[in-house]
């Protein structure tokens, strides 16, 4: 309730200055780490002076790491969870999660190659224990959300045998993994390599005769 | 050519002894992180004097770290690397890798349900460039050893149409997400996640009708 109480209410000029306070910070978090990069490094960064980004960010540097891992969800829940709610085809959907989050990671990235974003969701010892257990719940319902696409897989009778729980923290490893070995202007484009990702974590989990027959 | 220098030459009972201080060293950079980590804290834990500590680690903290990361790639060499270097078939060597490393991760767990001296491995901030360098040289030689399996696999005409290097990141990132997710003691053990990983990453990965061949 304090939380919602400090919030300031932005117009879309803020928000979109929001998120590029939200992005830079992520990217001191990233390379410099939390414990060491100061709010005068972030308002720096953004042109800013240390009491116009105390105006968007009145809570300081531990409710500034709150807030950019929830910006990082909201990217989540609408660049791929909300896509994925509209897809009623199982199969469909997987392939939309896997494609739109690899996309997420690698898309839209910092000097690094990654989405910074994407990756300070895991700075989780800078928290406070509220702050904590909701990015956890909100973790653990995209969790649940591939989960229960995959139990629909199995059901219907496409799911390889393979353990639902198993498989779903397969595909998160393999997706979340692109931020420490993805560069852009590589050999491959992020859209290739989103391609290639859901083609290997397919091939893995859905019954070969499955996919022929949709193909069909 | 200082850090060989440095090292000291140890009995048995002294490998045993380091084994001990970098598992107990590997939990306080992952649990309490490294800055905040004291070399009294680990002393303490192992019920050893300050001065005893630093027999063994006589270059302190920095040292114990690339000690401690050297410690998980050396478990990596004898564990996971050594055993699948002599297997001459590529799709047995395959599921030894990655058999072996889940294994390396989730058996022989610390408090947290998973081997700590494979996750500091990530630990890079608290290392010189010549550390950081190594280090890297011999995740690089793994990550090689990977992908040449893959392409011997590719040659023999068993891998699927996918690229190699994105296959050998997506096998290492479900394998390495294990230190995030597995619990000891939870509803599936340490062997049953291992099987799982390789069928669902042998399933992406192989074409079904070279595995079928296979098994007849």
């Amino acid at each position: 309730m304090m939380l919602q109480k400090k919030e300031v209410k932005v117009t879309e000029t803020g928000k979109k200055r929001l998120s590029q306070i939200y992005v830079v910070a992520a990217q001191f978090f990233c390379n410099k780490g939390f414990d060491a990069t100061s709010m005068s490094d972030i308002a720096g960064a953004v042109g800013m002076t240390k009491a116009g980004i105390y105006h968007f960010i009145p809570g300081g540097k531990k409710d500034l790491l709150f807030a950019v891992m929830s910006y990082g969800m909201d990217r989540l829940d609408n660049e791929v969870i909300a896509p994925a709610l509209e897809i009623a085809d199982a199969e469909r959907r997987l392939r939309s999660i896997i494609i739109n989050h690899a996309k997420l990671i690698t898309g839209n990235s910092g000097p690094n190659g990654h989405n910074p974003v994407t990756i300070v969701v895991d700075e989780v010892a800078g928290l406070t224990t509220m702050q904590l257990q909701k990015i956890d719940k909100r973790k653990r319902a995209y969790l649940d959300f591939i989960r229960a696409t995959l139990r629909q897989l199995e059901e219907e009778g496409k799911l390889k045998e393979v353990d639902v729980t198993v498989a779903a923290f397969s595909l998160l490893g393999m997706t979340l993994w692109l931020s420490r070995w993805f560069r852009p202007y590589g050999r491959l484009s992020s859209e290739q390599v989103a391609e290639e990702i859901s083609k290997i974590a397919l091939g893995g989990l859905l019954r070969p005769h499955a996919r022929l027959a949709r193909s069909a």
